[in-house]
């Protein structure tokens, strides 16, 4: 009596050697020049040295008056320390003042700079002070945010807004960053015959925006989206088209009657897996076309949203240059309801977060499909080993909507 | 003997009552239809509703055969359950079965769907069950996902790639989105005399790549930036131009002799507050002309920083729908080193992590500058009441990378 066994599931690779197939393929792209104004969010691509000094030279700090600290010793109420406002032509004369503003230079002599706040003014119109000064106070050093030739920023940082205002007052023009990865998504045409309801074919219709909306979440850039027609050739021809750093192949991956996909991808490059010990997506696969990496997504909504999120996503991040793991904040947290899980494949499950530190898991997708991620806050992970967690274990959760739930200010 | 007491020092508003006129003054803005593919990210900005029932129909959730579950009851390995294949003309007939693939129509009768690795075949190339099925299982019933008429999901939620996903399944074209504010800079001309080096402006170069980056990450539009001559009638000028949605005036915020930003926007509109309890930014201001916010972020590059951090940026946020808080992941740490801070301003101090769940603070921005916004892994705020905290207090530090540091897969 021999069971139905699709190629898929006769060599279905383990969720965590997929992975590492996936880390040993998926190298960082070259480096392209960017305008630093555009560069907020990319990757740096190589060491970032500073073109000079920041500041070139001691300046002020604050909008004040310049000073020699040591003149104002012993200051007080009772014992104002008065200074003369002069126009100093080069160093500033002892028992001087000056106007300054904050980023101006300092005057030659003077070593600090003092507040307007904090300054008084006698009958003859000189600058009192009843407090004394620390020498340095008010003044940005000459080359106390960045010296001439060392490193502003690293390699592989992501690039802050700030970390771009530093660059811009370092005089870098424009910077390398690591290239966005062009990722390309084929669909192979639904098999659904004509005669069917037109709505049927509309839940595929969902990879398509879903597709685009997680490649661009993960910072690649989402190539045109073709439909294929769903024979081995033609998918063979799509999948050998230049200008892609990463092919998604969306449907076809099914067991039996219509494994289009995987003979396609064989046919054109390399297969390393098809089928993956994964819950919901098992006919996922992945390999390799004229050095291009290439997933097999399956075609059901779900199925494809998992492939990508565990496999084909892990790999666009990692070609931009950005961490591998999922692109979600994680928090500790107990688990409200029994949790059960299939041995011998790793599984994704919607919970909710209840309020309490707590969640709970909801519908299965077989039950609730999309709509099951749409009412999560956020998912846990249950490895092929495990059969699920017990009310009241610990679980990493991870939440999709990041600080909205994380933080209560 | 009289101080040199600016406007601004001389009516400083708490920080707190600040952000309590922005989130009476900055309201969510209309909405924009949009193609549901670009809907990713974006804040819904009315409940939308399901045009029809997904699925449409009870249809297969995997490739399989179609069965009536009564007819496996006490299926085992000594007495298979045998079905013969047929085809379907209307309904399933009793001791029938036939193949169906994801997403297609379940025949009339049948009420499961058992996945083909579970499928055996007899000599006589009938199927063989050896497990009794439960009625539903593989089979998504028609309106599980979503019902017509009934919401999708609620105004104000902030679109994931699934909902999109979901919109499309629905029917969905164009979705109602909150506008993204389109933000306008106005960069005061910089005082510093023609005789001065020139790598000596290049510090407030900063803010204009700074502010765009900022304007972009918190999803607003930066709209062109200009910088304008610094007197009270081309800054009023300027601040009265059409088009924004909110006003940034940039430099001549300080006290005495350069503080034509507030005559400005006093002129053009009103002043709300000029003056604030923010350490490192007393000179921020903010204020509506013709009902559109505006505010007066100060031309140093860290106080232009917190016065956006703190002010602007709540009100950028607010405008699009988006939460009103800091857009950055919190984590309670321990503090490493004592952090002093001064009673009557709010602080903002940057922090590193130091991977043992403690962070102490790094040098003071008067002495490092932006540069002690890279070096930071993220920041704590002090209270305006606070004298800091000490050694061992708990705080909350607030993370510029997010999920980088924040998980460990």
């Amino acid at each position: 009596m021999a069971k139905h066994r699709s190629h898929a599931s006769a060599t279905r690779a383990r969720v965590e050697d997929a992975l590492a197939w996936i880390d040993a393929h998926a190298g960082v792209l070259t480096a392209e020049d960017v305008p630093v104004t555009e560069g907020a969010g990319r990757i740096l691509a190589r060491d970032e040295l500073a073109n000079f000094d920041i500041p070139p030279f001691d300046r002020a700090a604050v909008d004040g008056i310049a000073v020699r600290a040591e003149e104002t010793v012993g200051a007080s109420t009772y014992n104002p320390c008065l200074l003369q406002f002069i126009t100093p032509a080069g160093d500033l004369a002892p028992g001087g003042t000056c106007r300054i503003n904050a980023g101006e230079i300092l005057p030659g002599g003077a070593d600090a700079v003092v507040r307007l706040e904090q300054v008084g003014a006698d009958a003859a119109g000189r600058a009192t002070l009843t407090e004394p000064i620390v020498a340095g106070s008010g003044v940005e050093r000459k080359g106390s945010q960045a010296v001439r030739g060392r490193p502003l920023a690293a390699a592989g940082r992501r690039l802050r807004p700030t970390d771009i205002a530093l660059f811009a007052c370092a005089g870098l023009g424009r910077v390398a960053v690591v290239r966005k990865p062009r990722v390309r998504c084929l669909l192979a045409d639904a098999t659904i015959p004509p005669g069917s309801p037109s709505a049927q074919s509309r839940a595929y219709d969902a990879n398509r925006p879903l597709l685009r909306a997680l490649i661009e979440r993960d910072a690649g850039i989402a190539l045109e989206q073709r439909t294929i027609p769903r024979d081995a050739s033609s998918l063979r021809h799509a999948l050998m088209l230049p200008g892609a750093d990463l092919i998604l192949l969306v449907g076809g991956t099914g067991c039996g009657s219509n494994d289009y996909a995987a003979s396609a991808l064989m046919e054109a490059g390399e297969i390393a897996n098809h089928g993956v010990a994964l819950r919901h997506a098992e006919t996922a696969g992945m390999g390799v076309v004229a050095g291009v990496l290439a997933f097999l997504l399956p075609g059901a909504p779900i199925a494809c949203l998992l492939a990508y999120e565990y496999f084909a996503g892990r790999a666009v991040r990692r070609l931009g240059g950005h961490p591998a793991a999922l692109p979600f904040p994680s928090l500790s947290m107990t688990v409200a309801r029994k949790i059960v899980s299939e041995i011998g494949l790793t599984e994704l499950r919607p919970v909710r977060c209840l309020g309490d530190g707590s969640a709970e898991p909801i519908a299965f997708f077989a039950e609730a499909g999309l709509s099951a991620l749409t009412e999560a806050d956020g998912f846990v992970l249950i490895p092929e080993k495990s059969e699920g967690y017990p009310q009241g274990a610990t679980v990493t959760v991870y939440l999709y909507s990041g600080y909205d739930r994380a933080q209560s200010q």
